[in-house]
């Protein structure tokens, strides 16, 4: 009997194609089939169409914090569905603890989308990126930079390896940019993704339109794009590619590929050092955790020379302590099947094509391993996916085959090292890498690693016996870094938090007058318009603009007022307090008041006392202090409200005030922000 | 007799080929012979290679701030030779208003790259991106983001008509990130680039390998690049698509190609207002401004249909007025011709495609005008290549031919428009403009349209009565802001200040300890070593370390202290002076000590207040109150240095401390960075 196509989601709707044929998908371990995946008959100009319409225009009236509550919603949702995902999960070969990184991860994706929208964004639609740029000295002609989200569909090809966090990775991102997702499953997991999806579909929390799901190929996709789309592929350097080149001008495309990743073992880290215990764990995890099927994971392990040996037999002592291989449904598997035979078999192709190019199997067997399986009995598996843990060794390490051939499973090569230059130029072999890994404690060979590495890697990330315990680790990628790296790696960059919202936003500069830039940006611009009538602290949220101003009047400061400060803070710094010794320095040429002092003034000059809207003073940001104040001088501040932020979940929100303080000779003494916490409604109707 | 060849600068040598034959460059006006240029014989891998290792070595023996200094150094040399690059840029047809913006406005862009270099790098290596990214709940594993340069070699490939601003614009922020450029100019204006280069050579300044220069052609540039090398191209769109093909995976290519940029005259600027006054004079200078031969020239005027007719009828009379067409030799010439009589021919094919798609010719004419020639007599000059400006009107505005075709000389479109959301559309057929402009004093115009074409466009300039004298003008980028734009303008940026810099660095992120996070940025990470033998205060920059640190003891608060702190500044805000009020505060829950009351007793607890090396607190960021501070409770102040930037110029520099105050319980009150001026050696020496 054959099993049941798996439903694509398209235009708000589930829908199967009619095939009779398709993909037949089977469990790694058994060799069950599962179910059959195929796209023919697919409308897939209507789901283009339908993102950038109905998806555009459901995601663009929310703001960043709106979408950003969202994902929270979601992940919680998913969270909840975590176990179902495990099981089903099994079925591909990731045990529970490779799930971690899938469901769990993906999970978190979220979750941290959800947190660095509300943090580190405006509750708006438009983003600002960096400050104002002077363009005329009257300050009637401004530059400006601001993101805006693309206006098109993010078109996103993940690989098979992570069906969750894969495709999370890149749809937080969009989803929180305000860019609707297509989502192509790769087809071995692709059932995977069809769970998460449905829970996400069930959950109601969607914006119609935002995400779509294409279980099986996307015909011509390319054709139907244009400027404005986004096409985010990850799997292999090859089909990246080729799909590179199908994109039209205009068409966004960015890959993240498998790269020959390194892990360099530092020249100090030797078999004594916890270092070198952190090294032999790290790359136990790194052959096994998917049975070896991560972009990420290690494949050159780049080591002193003479530890070469050392490496190799504390490997094998880790591998046959900890490793139990089988089916991830028995308890006892910790290492589980690669995702189908077709892919066993390519990675023994690779293996075979690194003995041929001189490897040397030092760790492991091609042969079928025994096995655990789901009934907890031992033995060969010959309908599963099944591959032992192995290690190559390379005599002549600049051998192209061993920084170019990738066997995308648990095979490692090893590389042995005379210096610390010459370990940075086997790295450098890889032509681009995800990640580099150092163990090593010294600050010098970190140093001088990370300068001749850098420029090769997306991501590096330095092991030692004070970070052994807390390193997420080498092969995980984690939300707040980016993920991708240069050349091999794909040439791509996704996640390192609000950096991958930006990719699916276009960057634009704007010029004009203060004005105009303060009605575009929602960001008040020095030189726009200003409202002194009523004092903006006993405005609420729901009353205040941009442009609501105090301007107090002039305080004059004497020699008293400076001594007195600096008694009561203990601020006796000499250039308060030492006529002669201010004198002759550069920058006063006599006594001067406090800095704080003036802040502190300025607050009393412009504050409003009495309870109100406004609850708390919670930073300061950017302050400088431009123009020394000396006894005799005054000094007044003016004080304007230049963005509100409401919150989603509070009864408040922050307001940012631009505030200026000049002296009496309209000179600016110090220009700063201040921020605070301020009501939405006034709390007085209570 | 045949001309000379002109030369190339390759290797730290002047070269020139053994070519006898060429391209012939003509004067633009004449038609006289004035330079040949082939680059056969050239060795370019040995270029390539001298930039690789000469030219990375000795800039990369250079901070951010030395490099930056040397710019500068170049901008004064090249103003010393100014007049005679407008003298020989004539001979291209360049007026010397038209110089104005390639050599005025190179050199601008070399001082405003000094000037950003030093004032928004660090004076080191290596560009921290972003803040610290915490990865574990202890604080021993952190991320980071950094910017190292690329480890090859900038390519950099112009466009004839900015021979030097073209060149220099590409060549600033690479020479910045330390990353050595070879330049290679259009042929027909190679000899402007010559002249330049040239001076700079002379001068000295140039580190070797920084810049090498080929005149002529690059046969095989593309086989000789890799990953850690980049191109960035300037010029038609149909080239940089064919170069782009070329780029070998992990070379970076950006390109900035001419586009079909609009101008968009709003609603609100009808003909009484001095927007409409201020939209033709834009329209007038864009036409006629290198006679119309530049990337961002305004193409397509975008115009509400009743104000079509008194558009064409205002410029006609603004071109009568002020264009003189001629040889700039002569003075009262303000246009010039085109570059040669082939981009001439070019023109005119591509304004009879214009009328051959349902173009109107409005204003103008395709004949050859007469023209002023260098002794000052008017005539007809069949040698030159002189185009007059032209207006083309479109009854059918959606029509492919006027979105598409470019007119690379006086020409534009004229489009009429109903309504805004209807002239955004317009806009965005263009599918991708380096910049559109928009004629409005309307806020609301302003953002509807900005909405919609933002994510078409690199930039977008809003002109009205108030910018109208002080716009730097729809047609010119400026250093501060990104120059580039999505789909046909190429999908590149450039400039946009450090934001350019970026592009010639790879962003890595970065994983490991503070310790390791420290040595490895230069920046003090919390958590890595300190040490309080010596009050830091006490140090010079010559001795001070990062990790040097302060602590201080505890001091108690009392509402005494609050209350005086309250009168002497004036801040009596309900939270501080009265119970009641502050109890049912949602934060407070009772009278709380001022936020410029701890930072004021802090700067009391850490200063050493004696004359020594720190000058002065010249400002503070990224200040937060955590915890808040109620009678009864004490604080303590830690201050460790944190970032030490010593200044190139001047005896002193910057040194950033890490400020955190606690209370009595270890709990965080408020977190900010202390920013001073310290000398570099102890001045008690003298």
């Amino acid at each position: 009997m054959m099993t049941e196509l798996l439903p694509s989601y398209l235009q708000g709707a589930w829908w199967t194609s009619p095939s009779e044929g398709g993909t037949v998908v089977r469990d790694a371990s058994t060799g069950e089939e599962i179910v059959r995946v195929d796209s023919v008959g697919i409308d897939l100009a209507g789901a283009v169409d339908y993102a950038r319409t109905v998806g555009q225009q459901s995601l663009g009236a929310l703001t960043f914090h709106q979408r950003a509550m969202l994902l929270k919603q979601m992940a919680v949702v998913l969270t909840a569905h975590k176990e179902e995902l495990y099981e089903l999960s099994k079925r591909s070969g990731s045990t529970v603890r490779d799930s971690y990184a899938d469901v769990d991860g993906g999970i978190g994706v979220l979750f941290t989308y959800s947190s660095k929208g509300r943090r580190e964004l405006p509750n708006a639609k438009v983003l600002l990126d960096g400050p104002v740029e002077p363009l005329s000295k009257d300050g009637s002609f401004l530059g400006r930079h601001v993101y805006t989200r693309l206006p098109g569909v993010a078109v996103q090809i993940n690989a098979f390896n992570f069906p969750m966090w894969g495709a999370l990775e890149k749809f937080a991102p969009a989803f929180l940019a305000g860019v609707p997702s297509i989502v192509k499953p790769a087809t071995p997991t692709g059932y995977v993704a069809e769970a998460w999806v449905r829970i996400l579909v069930d959950s109601g929390l969607l914006p119609d339109g935002s995400l779509q799901l294409v279980s099986g190929s996307l015909p011509g996709i390319f054709d139907l794009l244009r400027l404005g789309d986004l096409v985010a592929f990850t799997g292999s350097a090859s089909t990246a590619a080729g799909l590179r080149a199908q994109a039209a001008d205009g068409v966004r495309f960015t890959s993240e590929t498998d790269s020959i990743n390194a892990s360099v073992l530092g020249p100090d880290a030797t078999p004594d050092t916890p270092e070198f215990e952190a090294y032999v764990k790290q790359l136990m995890i790194e052959l096994t955790t998917k049975a070896g099927q991560k972009c990420t994971a290690i494949r050159r392990a780049i080591v002193p020379v003479p530890l070469v040996d050392p490496l190799v037999a504390a490997l094998q002592a880790k591998i046959a302590e900890r490793v139990v291989i089988g089916d991830p449904h028995a308890a006892s598997v910790t290492m589980g099947p690669l995702v189908s035979t077709a892919q066993r078999d390519e990675v023994l192709r690779q293996v075979a094509a690194l003995r041929e190019a001189g490897g040397e199997l030092l760790l492991g067997s091609v042969d079928a391993p025994e096995v655990v399986h789901a009934d907890g009995t031992t033995g060969p598996a010959p309908e599963g996916a099944f591959v032992a843990p192995m290690l190559v060794g390379f005599a002549d390490t600049t051998s192209p085959a061993v920084h170019e051939i990738e066997a995308f499973g648990p095979v490692s090569s090893v590389l042995g090292y005379s210096t610390v230059a010459e370990a940075a130029e086997l790295v450098g072999l890889g032509g681009g890498s995800l990640v580099t890994s150092v163990a090593t404690r010294d600050p010098e060979v970190a140093t001088e690693l990370l300068t001749r590495i850098a420029a090769y890697n997306g991501r590096v990330l330095f092991l030692n016996r004070d970070d052994a315990k807390t390193s997420t680790g080498h092969g995980s990628p984690v939300p707040h870094l980016v993920h991708g790296g240069p050349g091999r790696a794909g040439g791509g960059e996704e996640l390192g938090g609000i950096r991958a919202v930006m990719h699916f936003m276009q960057r634009t500069a704007i010029q004009g007058t203060p004005e105009i830039l303060t009605a575009i940006t929602g960001v008040w611009h020095t030189g726009a318009g200003t409202d002194r009538a009523v004092h903006p602290f006993r405005k609420s949220l729901a009353e205040l603009h941009l442009g609501d101003q105090v301007e107090s009047g002039l305080r004059e400061l004497s020699l008293e007022d400076i001594e007195a400060f600096a008694y009561s803070t203990g601020d006796t710094f000499y250039a308060h307090m030492d006529e002669e010794a201010a004198e002759a320095n550069p920058f006063f040429g006599g006594r001067v008041a406090h800095g704080y002092l003036l802040v502190s003034w300025a607050a009393g000059l412009f504050v409003s006392p009495e309870p109100g809207p406004v609850l708390a003073n919670y930073g300061l940001e950017n302050l400088r202090f431009v123009t020394p104040v000396k006894p005799g001088d005054a000094i007044r501040v003016t004080l304007t409200a230049k963005q509100i932020i409401p919150r989603e979940t509070d009864e408040y929100g922050e307001v940012r005030w631009d505030a200026v303080i000049h002296n009496q000779r309209d000179e600016i003494v110090a220009t700063y922000d201040v921020l605070t916490l301020v009501e939405k409604e006034l709390a007085s109707a209570a």
